[in-house]
């Protein structure tokens, strides 16, 4: 008898908690809140605009996002060949929410290094 | 003459992409969500809600996110003694926009499996 749960990310085995976490992982989160902000983008394009990310790990992550149904990846048949990566609808939604969360991020910056002051200080 | 840009999560050195990466981490995004589901939470609560997480990794991320303050830490005077978590307003609009990139992704389990198998397929 196979018994399918809903998916729940606090279960260890559910598949729905690897799927969050290539959403939201380091690159993950920067690489689809840059295809929101402008599609399609090329490797090299993507490469400059999320900075310190090295051609291994876009590589990779771009793979995973474009496995998981979030990232088209399109190779243009054009002199010089190149290859762009769009969103998916499905992607276009996870991306709204990562980069939402990165505008928030940066938004609170100023409390965020407060709160940091405050908890150095007050453990001397 | 110290010049100070906006933070920009793209950029590799603003501490900014930090805090992201807090809010983002692996057992910082499932703590958020679930101290946003109930608050506050024991220790060993959260240890049992967030399935896998070992107590050296949970303690180590309640108080990044402690620092970061998005956290609040509470010390009850009672007997047997024990130490409450709850969310900081801070913290509470991050778990809500972590919470809600959870629910999407169970939510949307279905399409991530069926994207994985036509992807899997197409490359024997």
């Amino acid at each position: 008898m196979s018994v399918s749960l809903p998916p729940d990310v606090n279960q260890a085995m559910c598949p729905s908690r690897g799927v969050l976490e290539h959403v939201t992982s380091r690159w993950g989160v920067l690489i689809l809140a840059a295809l929101l902000d402008r599609t399609p983008l090329r490797f090299s394009e993507l490469r400059r605009t999320v900075e310190g990310v090295s051609e291994k790990m876009l590589a990779q992550t771009l793979q995973t996002l474009e496995r998981d149904g979030f990232v088209h990846r399109e190779a243009r048949p054009v002199i010089p060949p190149h290859v762009e990566y769009s969103l998916t609808p499905l992607g276009r939604e996870a991306a709204e929410q990562v980069w939402g969360l990165a505008r928030w991020t940066e938004r609170h910056m100023e409390q965020v290094l407060g709160a940091r002051e405050r908890y150095d200080e007050a453990r001397g």
